[in-house]
């Protein structure tokens, strides 16, 4: 090993820039930002703001001037072969004032258990609502501290300016990956002697393509930031959406970019929705229209989901002309709804057909807006509302805001047909964009409850399957784009089989353990077999076996502590709790979860209640008009820049058709 | 839970039929088998053999006939719409003698703990080398029992008859799933802001599928099974190749299906080879002439890769124009080679160049047929011949058999050009077919040792990369498909990032998991900074630093106990052993793996040594003419018929241009 001799000298030298469990601000190396950073991307024509950064380290590894910011720090901009402007004379805006503040942070996990944070001071300016219509490469250079400089090289790209599909649809299965579509199949499909006699939807589509998910200043990513990059074409950090994060105090405040369905209508005033089983102001739908560092900031992206942005001048998206999903206390009057208003009322002044039971989404017209709100937080999952439906009452969710249980509840599938009809209606000739998230995918993996996470990826199959009979049914099918994909993954897969009853027969968990067959004594999925006198009256495409004796042996990467005996959870998992005599924080195996399993511990923090997402590329299923752009693989932005090139939305000369506004934000 | 109410009640009644963990005979669900089974796919003209047998239980839930099977069993073929026949008849051969024999199983793991095997007792005939022409449908009807049947059915594809690729290469990336893919590309590539700086070169294929791997009987494969589905079109059961496996004794017997080379030998006499990074003699290079049901008959197999098939009449393929691995005990004279023979001796005298070293492999001229064999066993992976290099030496696996080390080794890089040039001159006009197998991505996730499993994969990446160049530069990468696929996945995934500094400085297993950081805290990959003084030498797009404070937190779905630290491990690992005073199969963490490290428990059978297989589909990258053929998702065994088409080897009206003798088995 003589050539790493080196390598033990080398520890030493570690400077806070190769810190990574926590970061000063990402996207953000040096002591000047340029935000967006670095390496971006942008659609011509699209709206943006550019955020500049000068920091002032005032103890820690890089403490530096004193903790004097210099606010004397200047920006130019240049296309490539062109001369370099300042910012302002390039855009012809005017020069936005110096604002300052600071912030603190650690520098590792040893700096956060002594308590000695890093304070940093700022100084800052940001320039609003800009635009690069011609495509290029652009190179935008931050100097400060007496000759510094941090330069972000950006590309405008050369998209299509002419519309090749009418109508996109993006179905968003949440943290699902290849694995879990492999063990979804194998629950919901018969297979003889190794050939599907059925496959999935998704499985029948032309196209293929694998999304790399990562985060602009992490690997992994959470679902507001990778919907951000799917709708936006920028990525950004976890729990922000519409925004690079900026390390001002005000989580509303932080540099935008315009996203998909803003572009969309002020370029051809097309109709748009978002349908899905979470909450409607959960990161994957709220982010649409969402502009905020925090995901959290529920009642506000509401209210920007109805009325856009309103604390900056920015493009009006119109509200949505479909929304269905759960969240109903975002919009019942109280703590959770923005100013403590009443949603509901809200968008009915707006023009809107609420909707809040499945008996009045189906009768509802085409041809009004139409809001849906179902139950409260997000919706009970495909499993519990098909088979283990008692477990319906144990929810107090009820859309109006009681403590009553929300028991008339749409699916998926009842959602998403419904709103194709109101988008196909109200686009007309201007075609629409809908989203349609199967959302407890993720959270049911987090949850490390798997049949639930199956149950739900079969339901958006489904959706699938029944959003081409329909599009096909409506004569839109050959004007459609579709799309099936994902935001990130959970480690998951199926390593075998379990023989539950031997299982449960063993009285130690090492004995219990010799249950597991893999390979050949994997065997066969009883998941397709039909068992006599029992029907879940759930149809093709599903299980008709929940529960055999022999099921699959299901794992994760990545878990907290957890008992397993690899049966379906009739109840709601819940796999960890706070153990008295403990840190509150600290998790054990819940006792009354899986009694007759084993427990596996965790590799994960023991404050970490929940699986967490991992690294893995997401697939991608296209069909429709652009489908081959979508093979091969390529960055989550760049499903952004392939929709709306596809949407033909990229403005190189400033004019958008619809919006007599077009000329704002200077042409260059 | 209304409609569940009748489950309880059916548990009583599960059968043998619903018995999964063991199985009376795969692919044979009736008392009557028929091999190839029900749902097969053939290519017109491929060679096969018909086995059937009649089964007689003598105890267990399925006691028939007093144990006496029916002799007087009769078996049809019948086209779709045409007049059912005599098999016999049918292909114009005589009828095969009635074969008898018994064989035992268990029904389940109680049935196995109490020692209490089923006996089953079996009237067969088989016949053999046969093939259909004619494209369409077929049924096989077996009748036995006084008028019970089994059916299977078979469809003969219509596939292409000319070529559309002069060549094939065909990338194995044995057990790697997109997952490892997403984690190979961080290690190996740097990333600005989310965007990486290049690409691994399977990424630029503009082409992307995904094949489902299960086995014919099992929903969980092995490397030799799923290659020879990729070979033959047909799946099997697991440890077999080239044959569906039957119940008889006898491992060498089993009704066979003509292999890729065999068939494109005797129809274009085109030249073929193996590159691997394993045992040359090992499932995934061997399956490509390999026709046993035991992977293990690793002589007999090389005996098979040199000589064909020589126990029944059957293709000669004509030995490999070039086969380049490890494996050398199948080689030397002794208990590891087939009778005791000198197999080096054996090539020699068939005309093969031999190479023992790198050295002498780079000489090799591109005329003669070539033979390297570089070490015993598989090669030492990536990480130790080019980074940590000193473990070398600890191995004993001189290619000559004796226990010096093989230090004078070639990468899968240097093999794989060197077999193109030969290929490429011996093929000439006729072209060639390659496999080329990156073979210690599975062996080394086998271990848990992902650092090493991943270099491998980049080895794998840089191999290709240097293909496309290579191909180039000698004016045939317009006239070769090039694939880059896998047979089967591992449960893997990256899921954060790992202070390894603080893992080590806490004393207990839980406070240590704190060390991982998830979502924003997992940070950025650290295996891409350089750091001063510090240089592997191993060149673009593979880390430049294995050893960072800051690595990838990296799991897996199933694992024997472990200890894990999440460091490179500069020593190949060993994660488990046995322990004194416990029974000698049951596994434990080994004390000296990981030793700063926290246990993971296993959730396997205790008596697992290593990982396991998993279920997910994997992907498929095409390059090349037919590529838009390998979009989508499919099956192990379409692999097979796209690269058959695309070679065009259907030969439907039986004559094979290259072989005088394709009379051989009559047309229908």
């Amino acid at each position: 090993m003589g050539r790493l001799t080196t390598l033990a000298a080398v520890a030493a030298s570690l400077s806070a820039a190769a810190a990574q469990t926590f970061q000063r601000l990402g996207a953000c190396p040096d002591l000047g930002c340029v935000l967006p950073p670095d390496q971006s991307d942008f659609l011509p024509g699209q709206y943006f703001d550019l955020r500049l950064e000068v920091h002032a380290p005032v103890n820690g590894s890089e403490a530096f001037n004193g903790g004097v910011p210099d606010d004397k720090f200047s920006v130019t901009i240049a296309k490539e072969g062109g001369e370099a402007k300042g910012v302002a004379e390039f855009f012809a805006i005017d020069e936005p004032k110096l604002e300052t503040w600071d912030f603190k942070w650690y520098e590792d996990l040893f700096a956060q258990d002594a308590g000695t944070p890093s304070v940093v001071n700022v100084a800052s300016r940001i320039y609003r609502k800009i635009a690069l219509y011609e495509p290029g490469n652009y190179a935008v250079t931050l100097t400060y501290y007496d000759g510094q400089t941090t330069t972000a090289n950006w590309v405008v790209r050369p998209l299509a300016t002419k519309k090749k599909a009418k109508n996109v649809i993006l179905f968003i299965g949440d943290g699902m990956t290849t694995n879990m579509i492999t063990a979804a199949r194998l629950l919901g499909h018969k297979s003889i002697n190794g050939k599907y006699q059925s496959l999935l939807q998704m499985d029948q589509f032309p196209i293929l393509g694998h999304q790399m998910t990562h985060s602009i200043d992490s690997f992994i990513t959470d679902s507001a930031n990778s919907a951000s990059a799917l709708y936006t074409g920028h990525k950004s950090t976890v729990n922000a959406m519409g925004v690079y994060v900026d390390s001002s105090p005000n989580f509303f405040d932080d540099p935008k970019v315009e996203t998909l369905v803003e572009i969309l209508k002020r370029t051809w005033d097309s109709a748009w929705g978002a349908v899905s089983t979470a909450a409607i102001s959960d990161a994957t739908p709220i982010a649409l229209t969402g502009h905020s560092r925090s995901r959290y900031a529920y009642g506000s992206l509401v209210d920007q989901g109805l009325n856009s942005v309103t604390n900056y001048s920015w493009t009006n998206h119109g509200g949505p002309d479909v929304w269905f999903g759960g969240g109903a206390e975002q919009f019942n009057p109280g703590s959770g709804s923005y100013e403590g208003k009443d949603y509901y009322e809200a968008f009915a002044n707006a023009g809107y057909d609420i909707s809040l039971n499945k008996t009045s989404l189906l009768e509802l017209g085409n041809s009004s807006k139409a809001l849906g709100i179902f139950c409260q937080s997000h919706f009970p999952v495909w499993l519990d509302r098909n088979v283990f439906t008692d477990n319906l009452n144990t929810f107090k969710n009820d859309p109006h805001g009681t403590t009553s249980p929300a028991l008339d509840l749409p699916g998926l599938k009842e959602m998403t047909l419904k709103a194709i009809d109101i988008l196909h209606t109200r686009g007309g000739d201007k075609g629409f964009f809908l989203m349609s998230e199967g959302a407890s995918i993720d959270k049911q993996m987090h949850a490390l409850d798997y049949d639930r996470a199956l149950g739900d990826l079969l339901e958006l199959d489904d959706t699938v399957r029944a959003t081409v009979a329909h599009l096909k049914a409506i004569g839109e099918l050959e004007s459609t784009l579709i799309l099936v994909t994902a935001d990130h993954g959970h480690g998951f897969d199926v390593y075998g089989g379990v023989d539950t009853q031997y299982l449960s027969s063993k009285p130690s968990d090492r004995e219990k353990r010799r249950a597991v067959g893999t390979y050949e004594m994997s065997g066969l999925s009883q998941y397709t077999v039909p068992v006599d006198g029992v029907s879940y009256g759930t149809g093709p495409n599903f299980p008709v076996n929940w529960d055999p004796r022999y099921t699959l042996a299901q794992g994760f990467s990545a878990n907290p502590d957890r008992r397993e005996n690899f049966k379906v959870h009739k109840s709601p998992r819940k796999v960890v709790s706070s153990t008295p005599g403990f840190a509150k924080s600290d998790m054990f195996v819940d006792a009354k979860d899986s009694p007759d399993g084993f427990v596996v511990n965790g590799t994960l923090s023991v404050t970490e209640s929940s699986g967490v997402h991992s690294l893995t590329d997401v697939a991608v299923f296209a069909m429709g008009p652009c489908q081959e752009m979508f093979s091969g693989v390529y960055g989550n932005v760049d499903v952004f820049y392939k929709m709306a090139s596809c949407l033909g939305l990229a403005r190189p000369d400033g004019k958008t058709p619809a919006d007599p506004e077009s000329g704002c934000g200077s042409k260059h």
